[in-house]
Order: C-alpha cells, then sequence, then structure tokens
C-alpha cells in the first residue's frame, strides 16, 4: 500500500498478466466465440493454451467470476453465463412489463405481506406521521420460473385500503394501483448501490452467500406529488445490469 | 426452497424479527439518533436492551454490514458508516468536479499507463480495426487521502497523440481533452452492475477481498457521435450510491 503514489518518471507501466487474461477471455465471450453456457477448457489446458501460470489463470478467471461473466460449478466446471438483463435506470418500467417486454414470463411468490406501524425514517419518507400504518410487501420474482429479485415495497394503507383482497401474485401492483384505486405512479426517485448477499437473501434467489446484488431504493409518487411507495429491491448482480444515458449536466 | 409458493389463505404473514430489528437500527441511523462515527453498544448489551437473541441480533447487524450502514471493526466493535456519497446516475460530471463539489479533496495515482494493441471487444466499442492502437490507463481516485475509487479507461491513441505529456495525477482527463485536443465530452452510455472486490481490488482500495463494489461502464461520445472512451470504474459499495430521477417511458 505505501509504494502506491508513483512519481511521474515511472509512469509508463504494464497491465499485469492476468488482467490481460481476463480481457482476452471477455473479448472470446463479447465477441460470441465463447456463447452462454459454453464450459470453457479445464484449468490445466487453458493455462497451457494461453501459456500462463495456473495462479495466474486463476486470478483471471476470479475476476471474471466476480462480475457474474463466467460461473464455476463445484466439481463440474466453468460456464459463461447468460447476458445480463437490461433495466433502464431512468425509466420507471415496473418488472413485470419490462420482463414480458423481453419475452420472459415473470412470476410472483409472496413472502410477507403485513400492516404495521411505520418506523420513523419510512414515515419520513412517505410523508405519514410516525406510527401511521404502512403496508410491508415481500415478494420474490422470478423469470421463466427461475428467481432472480427480492422485492420490498412499503405504501401508505389508508390510500390502499384492503389491498390485500387483490391479486399480488399474478398482477403488477402499479396495474392495481391504477385500475382498483385510480392512482397512477408519476415518477420516481431512485437509487441504486452494491450489495452482498445474506445467507438468507442467498437462500431466497438461489445464489451463494456474499455473491453481488443490486439494491435499488425507489420513492414513487403520484401525479400530485404525494409518496405513494417506497421500494427495497435486490437484483441477482449476475443477471442484471442497470443502464442509463448520460448527458452533461446543464450549468 | 419448495414452500416457496403461497397460497392466497396463507397471504397476510409477519416480518422475520431480524429484519423488523435491522429496520429500528436504521431508523436511528437515518434519523440521525445514531451518528456516522458513532459505536454501536456491545452484542450482549444491544440484545438486552432489543429483547432479542444474540444470533436475531448478529443476523440484523449482518444485514445492515452488507448494505454498508455499519462495520465491524475486529477485536473493536461496531461502528455507523459514513453517509454514501452521491453519484448522478444520468449526469456526466467527472470525478474530480463531482467531488470537488461535495466539498472533498480529490487525487489521483497512476498504476497503469500503456499504450497496446485493442482487442476485438474494445475495437468494436470504440470503433477502431482490431489491433487499433489504445491507451490503456488505470489510476486509484481518493478523496481526501482515502482510496475510494479505481478508474480504468481506454481511448484511442490516435485521437490523443502523446497524451503520457500530460499531468494525469493532477488534471482531470476531460479536462485534458478539452484544453490539449479541443475534444468535448458531449454524451455517455452507462452501465451500473454490483460486484465483489477481488483480493488486489481489495488491497487498492483498503477494503476487505469479497467486499461489495459498483462497477460502472460507460461508453462516451465527443460532439460528432464519435466514440473516445471507454471506461470500467469500481466504486466502493460502503462509500458511494448512484442516484437518479425515473419518469414514465413514453410509449
Amino acid at each position: 500500500m505505501s509504494s502506491a503514489v508513483q512519481p511521474a518518471d515511472r509512469l509508463l507501466r504494464g497491465l499485469p498478466l492476468y488482467i490481460q487474461i481476463a480481457e482476452g477471455l471477455l473479448d472470446r465471450i463479447e465477441t460470441g466465440d465463447l456463447a452462454p453456457g459454453d464450459r470453457l477448457a479445464p484449468e490445466r489446458d487453458l493455462s497451457d493454451m494461453l501459456s500462463v501460470s495456473r495462479m495466474t489463470l486463476r486470478r483471471a478467471l476470479q475476476l471474471l467470476e466476480n462480475q457474474g461473466m463466467i460461473s464455476r460449478v463445484q466439481g463440474d466446471g466453468t460456464y459463461v453465463s447468460q447476458p445480463k438483463i437490461e433495466r433502464h435506470a431512468g425509466q420507471l418500467v415496473p418488472f413485470t412489463r419490462g420482463m414480458q417486454r423481453r419475452g420472459y414470463t415473470p412470476g410472483a411468490e409472496i413472502i410477507a405481506f403485513e400492516q404495521r406501524p411505520a418506523g420513523a425514517s419510512i414515515a419520513g419518507r412517505l410523508g405519514l406521521l410516525v406510527s401511521g400504518s404502512i403496508y410491508y410487501i415481500q415478494r420474490l420474482r422470478s423469470i421463466d420460473r427461475e428467481r432472480v429479485m427480492l422485492e420490498t415495497f412499503m405504501m401508505p394503507a389508508h390510500r390502499f385500503p384492503a389491498l390485500e383482497q387483490y391479486d399480488l401474485i399474478q398482477r403488477s401492483v402499479y396495474e392495481i394501483l391504477e385500475t382498483e384505486y385510480g392512482v397512477l405512479v408519476d415518477r420516481a426517485w431512485q437509487s441504486l448501490e452494491p450489495v452482498v448477499a445474506t445467507k438468507h437473501e442467498a437462500e431466497w434467489l438461489g445464489i451463494e452467500q456474499g455473491a453481488a446484488l443490486m439494491l435499488e431504493q425507489r420513492l414513487s409518487f403520484d401525479q400530485e406529488g404525494q409518496p405513494i411507495e417506497y421500494g427495497k429491491d435486490l437484483y441477482r448482480g449476475d443477471r442484471f445490469r442497470f443502464v442509463t444515458e448520460m448527458a452533461p449536466q446543464e450549468s
């Protein structure tokens, strides 16, 4: 750590070999030479083919695995992952509709549904008095029967009386709000943070404890600017990326 | 896993206790009752105060730690983390300027700078012939002397001859492009993915191996729509969140 500040005369430095190897493999994945589901050659053969040590190869594979590009199956081999599904960060497209548009069959399982007093921070976000009543709902979301997202959302109960009577397994929540309560989600504030899966989250999502997840927090507003939903969704990092267009800030 | 689909008559289910405990602690952090840098009471005292078992408390603390809200220091205690710094996902604000605006002193250390042939995927992104020459640059970025981001970017060498003569430690790259080459970054495509830190990334950033990082990939274009930079930045998940406004998609 202490030698990290580089004097200017040592500016031109080479790239570590394992990163070059990882980028070479990434090239083969991105150009389709290695396709999703393909099994990589065994480590021994691969290190021979690339003329690098096993240790260098392992570092390269670890880098790609940590980024969700390949996955190692214990006692079997290393496989090229499916391409990640894109969610548009700036667009308010519900999960159900977004996945259907991409040709997937979305599913939902309810793991928690309760009405309870809001804590201070939730009350603040939703514009309620502390101990105002909220719905607290958790659903496991799947596409083509594979679990990919753990969804948690809270809504002010007084705005949506008897929400529990509607089918939260088959129907989109935003669609229920619109059809049954006449409330349109108009815009939202969104925050994205990388987190690692706890034991329970990993079990729910069928992944390893410590795997990368994207935490999306979302505060949604109706057309009058009233907050109507606070969400905390956990997306599997090996299945999703969030994309957007960036423009220079108007100053 | 097999019992997860809930029949409708079992819809109303309670929230696990450890999540309630975690949310209670989160409340105290978000409302300022617990401030950044505060040490939590020892686990024994905390579990007594909250009337929960040590195991439930530990699960709650693990959840908050995985989300970067608290951090445990071996043999010392558990501390409330600094609030995460916000980066605007839809705005093209260079790191240097963004951090200065927030009152931090940004820094840079160069860990790789080389000119080399582009691989197939980089060549494709930057609109070069395969084996066209690129600069490959890695910098460790810090704020107030704390390392928080590992930046990797690639640029077509023919557009920016003799780039190595400029001061990449003190100056912003976008500022060099504008001042020295007359090239303005006009817009960019951005992708955000959660990943976990490899051993090397962890050493560089002074964090634990396996900690959560945000991988930001970015392809930047000049005013003529030519790609001029492909970047892969790794932000510490305990220090940054990415925020944006979401609007309904025009359909």
